[in-house]
């Protein structure tokens, strides 16, 4: 979806930092974590005043920023690791397609984190910014709440090989994570797609073509969503690039394999929302189908009673049935057998 | 659209100037600005005679005209820079692609400039110029009004990084200046596709399929205008070029990155309009089901009451009904009971 | 469109000349220019015996062929100029599509030469081959109108460039004055789309599907047409080629650009006329529900009343209404009000 | 279609013999023809016992077998030109997709021939299968009828260039002369759906909506065969090899211009069958227009006049209007006033 | 289609082996063949303690694992082979996508294998994991059936070349066997088509749309599990790739043939289903229109004759009519010729 504020920046000059987005915190938290193989060392840092990165070749910075709003400690950062105005302006324009700009020195990655809203069947989408250098690796995210939880801890434990292996690894597991959630996005709609195609097949007349389109819509969404990402995973799997190391590029591939099975997923969600608006368009002109022959059935058998009616309604002085004793169960019979033929005339036609 | 008057050039040979477009200026306006580094130098010219461009390695030359009827004008700036004949003509072929030709020398590139009309919900298109050489920039519009007003104010202000950094950053500067107006006209049309969706949930009757298709249109016609300008920035960002600087860039895919955020939201637009369509018909269907109920329902309450007055409309002399006090209130009776049969029958099948 | 008469070749060696098509013209019509930048020399040849080519390295010879079923002829000039039996056979079979073959002596290019018929609203198209050698162009045309009339007195007149730059200039003097052609085709078609357009918008229920479906086909046809001929100019432009000077290549460009043009012009048409078939059969659904209101309404005003008449024609003896001087008034009375009450009723729901 | 006897070959080892495919000739027919530029030395052999190829680098041999069901002759081919086990294979396996195998010592190519079943409209295809060797051409068809008769009377007059130029374009010729038997299957095709497209024009009632499909099925049906053909011819005379002479490829160009025609004639008569369903199922919904128009023009006609019948046939003792000599005429008058006020409505509305 | 318990894994360490999918045997086998030219050695083993693999570099190691719940088992296995964590990791997240992973010293592949269900229609998938290493294959499958057994059984015999061409040509005969199954499931559905096909033309009334749609669906699903499958066998006939010989390549073609054909059958296969949609939908409306040509011939022929007759069922006092002794039999003739009237009017109208 398009902001409103976008169009605030026409005529400025390139790399003016302007957040474009909702303020969804108070002040921005800074977590940083040094790590080496053997040490790990974890600070909640308030402002970047007095700080600076250690670059012993050994030690790997990890400086995670939520809270996009405080422009200057955004200018800040981009001092101390030499980064580049676009990227700046990049990270605080929220409305960034995923995507992976090399630039020689670092690498630029923007992804989307997609998490569900506490309301039920809502997605919401924030954009996360990582700058991968040689010995530093920096996250920027919208919001305060941490979605690098499990990370951080498991570099506290210093389980598996995360604290092994340097940036290239820290950031394909940044980029696992928040892959990895995607799946959970992915469960909640197919959920409500199957629940909507069994009630499809148990009872089409109470469907809403709003809600099958909605899914629709959210599939689309969904789609536009990872379509890009799993370039971006592509790209970082196959170019040649002096940051991201050999043995790291199996670790990518899996998260590439993650993406195209996302892909294929949504795209089988596609296929059922498409039938389930087959089953909803047929299932509504059967309905009226079934509305004509009410209407054909009824008008078929009391029209000619009517008539019959009619006809010895009429005050003719010379009509000689009207005397007949037999007259009036005579014509009441008639009706009677009328009636019988009629149905089962529709019977043979499978109308009743 | 295509231009009526093009025929007209049928059999002449290349490079005859002749404007294809509305004269939409009394006189061209030419306005040069010359600048390096530390000065800055704007004029307003009435006519090249007796002009020379400044050729001393630093100083940058903008010479920017508005007005394209005056093709003498225009050959006159042809001699000046050298320019091929076929540059000329495209520059006044008002209903060129955007596109971006290699001369070597110098760049050529056509751009459509977007911006709304007076009248609300229509979009101007003019086509913008651009030549880039290795000391000058000559710009071409078709009108007077000048589109590139805050880059000038920038250039005079010594802003940013724009005069120090040469012919192709000015280059990128006027493309990033035309490709920013897109989103004002991307945020008017999603406005106008809100409000439309808006309706169609809450009062589907009251739109109109014209509308609908008449959105489909704009949509379809701002795909078909950004499309091309993505190719032009994307070969710009891309292709080796001797005119544009390694460092120009990062500016270039800057802007690439917006002609595709572009058009993932028309993509979005075309998603939603679709959608509308959809419930569109829906609706019309729905409404043409909603009648053909009540037809049946009216049809089969009163068919049998009716048939059942005329039963005693019959004009027997043998009917023992007719003579019996309670026949008549009996009769009612039956006729009621029938209705309400009917409507608990109705109720049942949800038809009520 | 496939010719009958294509089977008929089914067995023969290739390289075999038979013309398939109609014959145009009773005598191939032979003309003869051979020029330099300072001399030009016009002929028309009745036979091609006793001629020989001139070959000074310096002079062009255009030899412009008008009417392809002597066969004879056209197996002459095969000779005279070393040409491939396959391309003389190319050159006869009139239903080639666009498409350029480097024979490394000299190109051999296929094009369509389109035109309005004299009645209306028609295109006829016809097949023009050139050979592109080193000193050399020759073109064959299906009958003995000279579409090149005005390239010729251009080269009569030494206006421009054509008499200073060879043949591959020549050749791209030619294939432009095809491609100018197409333009006012496009703009017919255009016009009538336009006006079917407009009465779509003014009149739905007059506009038949007919007309729109033959526009629909004439616009694929148009498409199918220009395809082949953009990948042919695309080749020419792009592909390196010792017959075609390096100076050349920005003139085949343009024409190149103008066949982008084209194309999207006609994909312009193509949304234009699917809106009109979703206007049409929107309008065509809305006036069956307007048919179905009518005939709601009738049904749902007339039922009623009818059914009260009945009542009151009932012949038993005991109904107290019958006998009071009010009866019959209160009963028109009753049913003036319930033909008022539906009225409102359907004003309310928009049916009237 | 898929035959239901490949799954009998499941689990068995690559290279095993089984004929899939109906047995279509007693006997297996197989026809030598040794020849050099100056000899032709033709032979039906019973078996292939006690025979042997000519070597002498001059003569080419063409070996030409109809029926494949006795796989013990295709395995003996197969050890005296030492093919690989998997092509034997390939030749027996008839539902094999046009392909071209490039074995180095030799060139495989599979295509299909199609010609019209005796009975109208239907297409039989059967499989060819070539291999091409250095001095040696061998041919494998289903049946014994000879589809390259006209070929072999061209090798015994010795016309065109057939004798002189090798075994790849004697390849080239059985490849051409199946190629121009499918524009014999297009013209019928053709032919059928211009006869079913004269009649939707005429009088689209009678048109069947099976008759439609099946002409589209027909048509993809065909898109299916020449797809992959067209590659197979594309390949052959772009790629590199051996055993194909680059004096060969223009001829090996020209067919695939031929199949690149058909491939266009089969997409225009594609676009022709979808203008059909249109125009059909467009006719079908306005013949449910008509009858709804005399269903509602009955009715309303019938309803009012009905109606005041009714009125006048009530019981009332105080109608005045009953007693006067002129009630009846009157009431007549006022009927046929009601029913031309009807009509001049219907034509103002255009549903008469 | 997606498992809920893959979302099980976010936050969890890459490598880390968790069973994703059913328990389909109780305990898993594990069965080993080593073989040469010359000898075969087979054995069934309970765990793999104390077992080591031969690598005297003529022996080839094949080591099928039935059933992955014990992911101990499979880090064992890892570990004898020294394989990549996330490779074990693909092996017990059974849903995979097909697919080829190149780790240098050996190949991994993902395939899935599919056979019909006890019950009919349905289809069950496996996933099937090979690796590929210079002296050993490995092969991992979900459950204890084994659907190499026919393979098996010629390793024993010794039967073609199997025993003599090392571990990719085995590693290709799995492949193949694994294609093979597919034709069978290929050959079910095409007759269920086929049969629902030819009901749709015998009786279209009786064809349900779910079952249609449940034939889409199955066609969509084994489209989708083809298509990766195809890219695999593309990429290891195309790939270099040091495992596999030049001399396996043409059986790896073969394979691929057999994908692209599958592709193509599934291709006609979903024209099919279109078809038979398109059939149903038109049965559907012509159905509905039969319905109202029989409600409008009801009313057209009643209404007339019902107002007739209460024409003189009305109570004028002077109706001259009512007293003539043959009115009443002049007005039954009247209605009886409309009737006839009506019914060669719709006769004419084909209508009846």
């Amino acid at each position: 979806m398009i902001k409103n504020r976008r169009s605030q920046k026409a005529g400025l000059p390139p790399g003016t930092l302007i957040y474009i987005g909702d303020k969804k915190v108070e002040k921005p938290r800074i977590s940083l974590i040094e790590f080496d193989e053997f040490h790990v060392n974890e600070k909640e840092l308030t402002d970047l005043t007095d700080w600076k990165p250690v670059s012993d070749g050994k030690t790997v910075t990890w400086l995670d920023i939520g809270g996009l709003h405080e422009t200057k400690l955004i200018a800040q950062v981009g001092q101390y690791f030499n980064l580049h105005p676009l990227l700046l302006e990049d990270i605080v324009n929220t409305d960034q397609r995923p995507k992976a700009d090399d630039y020689s020195d670092y690498l630029y990655i923007v992804l989307k984190m997609l998490y569900p809203a506490d309301n039920a069947d809502q997605v919401i989408s924030e954009q996360v910014s990582i700058v991968l250098g040689r010995d530093y690796v920096l996250t920027f995210q919208e919001n305060g709440k941490d979605v690098f939880d499990s990370l951080k801890s498991r570099l506290r434990a210093g389980k598996g090989q995360i604290r092994k292996r340097g940036t290239d690894y820290l950031c394909y597991a940044l980029i696992d994570g928040i892959v990895d959630h995607y799946f959970i996005i992915l469960e909640r709609l197919g959920e409500r797609i199957g629940a909507l195609e069994d009630r499809c097949v148990l009872d089409p007349t109470n469907v809403s073509l709003g809600k099958i389109l909605q899914l629709k819509k959210d599939t689309l969404y969904l789609r536009r969503a990872v379509w890009p990402l799993r370039e971006v995973v592509n790209g970082l799997q196959r170019d040649d690039n002096a940051l991201i190391k050999e043995s790291t590029k199996p670790y990518l591939r899996d998260v590439y394999d993650h993406t195209v099975q996302i892909m294929e997923t949504i795209e089988t969600f596609h296929d059922q929302i498409t039938g389930m608006l087959e089953i909803y368009l047929s299932s509504n002109s059967q309905r009226m189908a079934a509305v004509m022959k009410v209407l054909t059935i009824i008008t078929t058998i009391f029209m000619p009673l009517t008539f019959i009616a009619g006809i010895y309604g009429m005050n003719f002085e010379h009509m000689p049935e009207l005397k007949s004793p037999w007259g009036y169960p005579a014509v009441l019979a008639a009706m009677a057998s009328i009636v019988i033929a009629m149905v089962v005339f529709f019977r043979k036609k499978k109308w009743l």
